[in-house]
């Protein structure tokens, strides 16, 4: 059996953490006969240096070959100015969007070795792990018409529509619901629907699924009071499911409750299980280059891309023992150091995490 | 000199809570002469149970009428199964756009005596002071076509518009940059220019906005980004601008960092500074005639009325002063009880602040 991993550096210090998520892969891909093929493409900012287009038809054409993708991170202020369609985030939600990932998982996960980084008191964030399901290929990120159109006055105005279809909500409402089965079969869906019609939609269609999982207990809340709730009191969350635009928000501030957005990784999957996998944090473009970025959350990925995509849990389990391993080794980077720790550098974290492999 | 003052105690604690700002107000006009009268009306589920509508044609002539609005709080379990355009909501919403109240001002602000209360680390909040500036009649919340529709499939798809004109982003950006050449002069606008249109031009109309104010440092954030910012490190803003519904999510998340949102009040304005002002909170009706609520976000909400609407700063201070003295003679109502604290019921700690006046 022989199975192809596409890796997308992108840009910013994504060349940098993907490197040495492909050591990791490497050494796993020995160690447990997984029989990975790895081949890398263009995306993102890098893309539209090389080619012109943030996702080149090449790019897209070896995703689709691809059984697993891994992706650093794309964008930078180099690309901000240009117009909507030719900028870096276009090659990611083109890829989102083209393979039909439709269920971006991200765990916000609390290590405990990095307890104090979290902004929160210990006693409110000790022990989080929040799973949160964004539905990833369709709201308000592709809902037509949009643009910008001059009104009958002269002036402009700026317009996108928010969508779902029944089945859209559906099969995103699935894998929350068979989430929730796998952890603590508790499931918050979070809407606005005092006040948008498409999430009255949404919660009509979760409410149906509730029937055929008699044991995942399903609440609904508005999306204000969850923005609210996961400050006050996040251990209350088990699985949370939402919209793409909701969950754009709710995951990166859940992910900030941690303290170490650097830890955090990311899967989005379409119906055959292939995979895009990614950490939740960014380019970080400031520290591009200087070697000092924390790998960890494209491990992590890495980590999830052998569970959800290729089915090999054993390898994943050996990756995360590694990387609680080092963390318990006082090994930090600059992102994640604290008092007493050791800093190590990209490169190190890395070799770090061979070693404990 | 007269001038009416129209209370819509609404919902749940809102009648409770009202009746304290009311002593409050009559106090103040007493003290300082200001010439106030006031009258009621119903809004809400209480109107609906009325008068079968959330927002009766005579609330409409009335708030036209006034010159400011103290409302409660409108909503509970029991009216929500109604449709969407019967619900309590909508009685609310109904007056700001009927009034066009399009600046609704939202501070986040931490008593140093009530620190403990946060659930962040009292370092990452302590002084926090944080103004919240949300467009409130446009956007998402307004935007037409809206609705479900059967598509030819078959199936239905929820969709909503989200929309902006150059005027309203320019209306809503002059308050920002005004708001913040009074406090820290650094204004945030918050968007999701990378991935909306309607948002690229409200960064477009807020760059060019910011010529006419130069004495005011202008950044942009993403919501995303935004979201996790006012978890890492709150304090890092000073006035936040942002659109109807991110303004919605990140106001309650940034009131939720202070831990007692019991505390905050809301100001929303029209181009002639008639105002409605009501408390952060919502109607709590697990809580309600049970005499328990804290008053002071309402009463904090009247001290906004007598500031923005009536322009008596010295008798909104007179309040804001009362408030911050029954807080230092530990008293507390049971949301924002701690240890050593005394804790008092609605009205006691509505008689404390006339005490303290
Ligand atoms: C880069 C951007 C388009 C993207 C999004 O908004 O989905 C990012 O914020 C994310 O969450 O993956
Ligand atoms: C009650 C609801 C319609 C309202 C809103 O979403 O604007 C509330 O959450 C608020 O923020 O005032």
């Amino acid at each position: 059996m022989s199975r192809n991993i596409l890796m997308l550096p992108g840009d910013g210090i994504g060349p940098e953490i993907v490197a040495e998520a492909e050591k990791v892969l490497n050494k796993v891909n020995d160690q447990f006969g997984l029989g990975l093929n790895f081949e890398s493409a263009l995306v993102g900012g890098a893309a539209i240096d090389e080619a012109d287009t943030p996702l080149p038809e090449e790019t897209l054409e070896k995703a689709k070959a691809a059984d697993a993708i891994l992706l650093g991170a794309v964008g930078g202020p180099r690309w901000d100015s240009l117009p909507m369609a030719k900028r870096p985030e276009k090659g990611l939600l083109g890829l989102r969007s083209n393979l039909q990932l439709f269920a971006n998982l991200r765990p916000a996960i609390l290590y405990p070795q990095l307890a104090s980084a979290s902004s929160l008191k210990p006693e409110v964030v000790s022990g989080l792990d929040i799973m949160i399901v964004r539905e990833l290929t369709g709201g308000i990120y592709f809902g037509q018409p949009r643009g910008v159109r001059e009104l009958e006055s002269g002036e402009r105005q700026g317009y996108n529509t928010y969508a779902y279809t029944e089945s859209e909500i559906r099969r995103i409402g699935r894998v929350a619901f068979e989430a929730a089965q796998q952890r603590g079969k508790k499931l918050c869906s979070v809407d606005k629907a005092n006040v948008l019609e498409v999430t009255v939609l949404w919660r009509e269609i979760m409410e149906d699924l509730k029937r055929e999982y008699p044991d995942v207990e399903l609440s609904h809340m508005y999306v204000d009071n969850a923005a609210m709730q996961l400050v006050r009191a996040p251990k209350q969350f088990d699985v949370i499911v939402t919209g793409n635009m909701f969950g754009d928000i709710l995951s990166d501030e859940a992910a900030m409750l941690t303290g170490s957005i650097g830890m955090l990784p990311s899967a989005s999957l379409n119906s055959q299980k292939q995979g895009m996998y990614e950490p939740c944090h960014g380019s970080a473009p400031d520290i591009a280059g200087q070697g000092i970025a924390n790998p960890l959350a494209t491990i992590l990925s890495a980590a999830m891309m052998l569970r959800y995509s290729l089915g090999e849990e054993k390898a994943a389990e050996a990756i995360e023992a590694a990387v609680s391993k080092v963390l318990d080794q006082g090994l930090r980077t600059a992102d994640i150091m604290s008092e007493g720790a050791q800093k190590v550098s990209t490169r190190e974290m890395g070799e770090a995490v061979l070693a404990a492999l």
